[in-house]
């Protein structure tokens, strides 16, 4: 039998900390549970430390979530550890993942510690982390620009004291896969104890190598788990995506000789959940889950799948999750139509009372437009008063008009606390009247720092969902909406961004 | 002295057969242009035997294209050969590129062919070529899954009739760096005459592996080329990416030992060129040109960063023309302070009168927005008709309305040959009736298959761009238009394409 590679999914936790991608808790939950479908091995749901909102979240995760592991991130030291630990109460399995920094340079730039201090508190934390918990795993921060006769001696050290993972990291995106590789493969060697931990790669894009690292950590040094995000999302160029290090040992079994337990089906609905979600979209040239990932345009090449599909295709579309014959719903489809096409989408509605909501919209809809999508009905879904959560901003119509020459005017109606108000303004454009509408009435103050439009289905006959993203006072939130006129899609972003931003502020303030 | 590696770029070959990237011949031009001031060594222009559009195109840049070697892509035969000698006539450096595939798998059921025939074929082909230009690269179609001894036959046969590039591909994206890294190596140890030739890779990125398999190629295998694009755009996942593999190799340079000639701060502009030009968008996580790639959000990654700088940056974003400080312009600069902007964005445009057309668009501009960034003033000079070349349809103005519970309206106003029309319709959103108001009069009958919007500047209040990809009677044509009002912008767009479908047209019917 093959060895197992487990996949340690951390989108919620290091691609969470991409400037702008920060998510509330209730859609945490919501990607947590489709990386549960997925098989995922760990979820990294947050840095239980780190914020009040991130140990809810990390939290409500381990309450939920029961077939993968829940893990914390948490810095080396008791307080960060008991928190991690307090988070993960209840899951049906726990991981504390603590690190420390040991390449030189982080440890006198940023620590400002020496290396014996670095090794003890490393010893002591794990030490303590293994009186709560059995699986701990161990980050040496910076780890592929450390230095290796330090890094044995702390890997030995933690192993010891019963570090169950050993993690070493490519923070920065600085390594080449052989030499990463070897790097790996000599610390097993040569840490005495190193057969008694599971060794783990977390790799960085910077370079566009880090699955290629990650896969070199595994093959030539013999790691047994790769830590990734859904399309590769994180911090700059992000982390080593998790769909196509799991289609490259898939595909490449040949030369792997690995198992990973991931159900690939339904990668492409965890990919368009993350991107809707954080409003980060995926290029069409993406591997796997790009748009243009399994299409073929030059004549010489369609020739060529014509005649045999494994002179240019070494996976099938189907099985990361894209349908081969798209089934289009219509005003007459029926809800269990509905019910069975979300189902085949991925997408699990927590109650029959979301189904509803859901159904709803979809008529609504479908009096509109005559051929509904899977991108509508995923963009229908990904809309946020689903819940049925009471919000405080609710959108009620809109009127906008614009003409060269005058300035773009809006008038819109919407709810606050469930009573209507009518707002209007001028714009630099019908957008921007709209929203400056909405703020004549709410005056957030807060600041746009990310305007997005994805038309859904290529046309503009089809919807246009629209990611507005707020900042206020240090807060950062993602507001959906969709909508076949792209100013009311607009409008709805927006309103659900205040929403959010208001969720956020009262749980800080109720928690005092 | 470090060897030199040679920097192959394809983005308008390889990159162009993306479905949806095809550009016109003026697209081309001055995207070759971006890659000459990129100091790429050798731009692939085009497969001029493929269309009388592609001859026209490389035809064009090898006319104008002086410091790098222009090269015009061939099948294996003496008719596809002529045709690129004919195009690339009067080039100050030209390359013929012919290929033919060496795989058991295309050979039989792409080909139809015997491995002999097809030794044969390349033999005489390269004979046949090297009789009209010195420069000769051939190309093993799917390279990386042939039998390794029948391509050290081919091989040595090309390179004994006077190929002097030989290019093994991983033309499915399959390969992993170390065994193709080693298959290189193994050729080169095989081939008896290895040494005559120069050797590169061209990898593709189904697996995200294409920018570490070249590198195993050129480190491991001793090749000496990489092809490669801007964006990485390319059919499926696209091709290994110039920006990554140029920044990996000049920032592991104690790695990997190795020169290479580009200039690395023209890097962004060459990448928001082709992403406008295509509608391709680069993701926010997308290696070196991606908006996040230099930036960081987590507490503990700014604390560092504040420390010193390269505890998480191993790249400087200046180096690839990310500028620290952005300079804002407004409605007092003057076209000194515009046309000295537009240098430092890596824009060249024609002559005085395109500068004098652009710097007019950006006067109108700033009357009607305070700030004008870097994005705007991109925007402004990608948008089509700076040429002043007389265009068949023009925007002159636009009304439009929606209100929540109507159908969206609209009424345009263009020119067509100078004259003004006025067409007026319903749609879906108020962007779907202007494009209907604009289809009542031209009925062009072309299916829209993409409609992006990129608001440039993170708010509502900076202008929108959009790209409208329209297909007709097999040519795809992508628009693009700019305007702080996004539905402005979307007419815009279409009327551009409309006018690339027009121009398209008119060209192939004059050539008959």
């Amino acid at each position: 039998m093959a060895d197992k590679l487990i996949i340690f999914d951390t989108t919620l936790r290091d691609g969470e900390q991409s400037p702008g991608a920060s998510m509330t808790r209730e859609e945490k939950l919501r990607i947590a549970r489709q990386l549960e479908r997925l098989k995922v091995d760990v979820i990294e749901a947050g840095f239980a430390a780190s914020s009040d909102g991130d140990f809810e979240a990390v939290k409500t995760i381990a309450q939920v979530i029961k077939d993968s592991t829940v893990c914390s991130l948490s810095r080396a030291n008791d307080r960060d550890i008991a928190r991690a630990a307090e988070a993960l109460k209840g899951a049906a399995r726990a991981r504390i993942h603590t690190f420390i920094a040991t390449s030189p340079l982080h440890m006198e730039k940023k620590l400002r510690m020496t290396p014996e201090q670095v090794l003890e508190q490393a010893r002591q934390s794990v030490r303590f982390a293994r009186n709560l918990l059995d699986d701990i795993e161990f980050s040496t921060e910076d780890g592929s620009r450390s230095d290796i006769d330090f890094l044995c001696r702390v890997i030995e050290t933690v192993i010891a004291e019963g570090a169950t993972t050993i993690n070493v990291p490519d923070t920065v995106g600085y390594a080449v896969p052989e030499q990463y590789g070897h790097f790996i493969k000599t610390l097993r060697e040569r840490v005495p104890n190193s057969d008694k931990a599971i060794w783990s790669v977390h790799c960085h894009n910077d370079l566009g190598m880090a699955v290629a690292n990650s896969l070199a950590g595994v093959h030539i040094g013999g790691a047994r788990q790769v830590e990734c995000t859904i399309n590769g999302l994180g911090e700059r160029a992000g982390n080593c995506s998790l769909e196509e290090v799991v289609m490259a040992v898939k595909t490449r079994r040949d030369y792997f000789q690995l198992d990973v337990g991931i159900d690939t089906r339904h990668i492409l609905a965890a990919s368009r959940m993350v991107s809707q979600t954080t409003g980060f979209v995926v290029q069409p040239n993406k591997a796997v889950v790009g748009a243009n990932a399994f299409a073929h345009a030059s004549g010489i090449h369609q020739d060529g799948v014509l005649k045999a599909r494994d002179t240019y295709e070494i996976m099938r579309a189907e099985d990361v999750g894209w349908s081969a014959n798209k089934i289009v719903l219509g005003k007459l489809s029926g809800r269990n139509a509905f019910k069975q096409r979300l189902q085949e989408l991925g997408v699990s509605l927590d109650s029959e009372a979301e189904i509803n909501a859901a159904f709803l919209r979809f008529k609504e809809l479908a009096d509109r437009k005559s051929e509904i999508f899977d991108e509508d009905i995923l963009a229908l879904v990904s809309e946020e008063n689903l819940s049925g959560e009471k919000e405080k901003y609710g959108f009620v119509s809109l009127y906008q008009q614009s003409e060269t020459g005058e300035q773009p005017h809006a008038r819109i109606v919407f709810t606050v606390d469930g009573a209507e108000v009518t707002g209007e303004a001028d714009g630099n454009g019908p957008v921007d009247a709209s929203l400056k509408a909405i703020e004549s009435i709410v005056h957030s103050g807060a600041e746009m720092v990310l305007y997005s439009v994805n038309a859904i289905s290529g046309s503009t006959e089809s919807q246009g969902e629209v990611t507005v993203r707020l900042q206020s006072s240090g807060r950062v939130v993602n507001g959906v909406g969709a909508d076949p006129d792209i100013i009311v899609a607009s409008a709805k972003a927006y309103l659900s961004a205040l929403n959010k931003l208001q969720s956020k502020a009262e749980r800080v303030a109720a928690q005092g």
